[in-house]
């Protein structure tokens, strides 16, 4: 896997485009979990959400099911 | 992984026609999860679809088992 | 991983032959699904299915466990 | 992956013995089944076992936890 | 995959933040486990954790869900 | 994935001193199971345990989630 994101890719151009909006996203990971919150960066191998208390999370993408705007 | 899709395989040409067709798939997850709805795009990483009620749901290819046309 | 299937290797072959006899086999997936059917084709990401009702499913390879032939 | 298996690694020797020797194997999923039966053959992608039917099935590594001889 | 880790990367660099800091972290598995500790070293293949007893738990990457600072 | 093992590694090494201090280790796997044995070798695939009964066990390194010493 190559470490630079490539920003001309629609998935990542997506999570860009969340983190600039300040979106509130949903993430369903592979162990059922939901995470929820607004999503601060993205590299190669993670994707950070901040929940509703602040707080960071670090999310592997290997364990990302879906991620989907929260309505 | 190569970070442009290989047209001419038969899968990502099979995803290709399912956009074009705006024909509604199944899309069964490793999580067991079913997500139903039209395919948006895909890249490498994700394949987007969008739901009954036109929300956008970016999938990882690494969580999904199997696609089908909704009969 | 190369974007072209190593029609040298014997799980490749073992395929090119299911599809060639339209053998039914039984796939046993990850999340622990059983899809019988007939293979259609492989490339290097997925192995599409046809199944009783002559439906095609994509399955990708990393959701598959084990294919027998059905008895 | 290469698509060679790397005949001086400890885990393909490995297998390759439990061929030659035609030894009783269990081999444990990800999906928690147990598969019992003799090694027939391994490629890089996958490793298929004949069962006591002399049924051939056909495993992929990434489905794989483990290995041990049937005692 | 690389095997010297990219200090470049955010997922990287805070994981050498919180190693630093002897933060103590939240790990949770796509086992549905969660170990709690301190992070004592990662490298490319894993992030090893120093938990209560000052026990060494070495966990693969491929395992991790999610990481967040324990409050 | 290089099949060369990075001896240099903080994880390749964790590994190496165990199998030189025959060592008791438990390794979780991400079918939830735990085995518990001595590490009898390492390549860039599997881990080698060999239980209470001297029964060697070949174990994907992709199966596991955590491994810690025995206690």
């Amino acid at each position: 896997m190559a470490t630079e994101l490539e920003t001309g890719l629609p998935s990542v151009r997506q999570l860009q485009m969340l983190i600039r909006d300040k979106q509130e996203v949903e993430i369903k990971l592979m162990t059922s979990d939901v995470i929820t919150g607004k999503v601060q960066w993205q590299d190669v191998y993670c994707v950070c959400l901040s929940d509703l208390e602040n707080q960071s999370i670090v999310i592997w993408r290997h364990a990302i099911a879906y991620l989907k705007p929260k309505t």
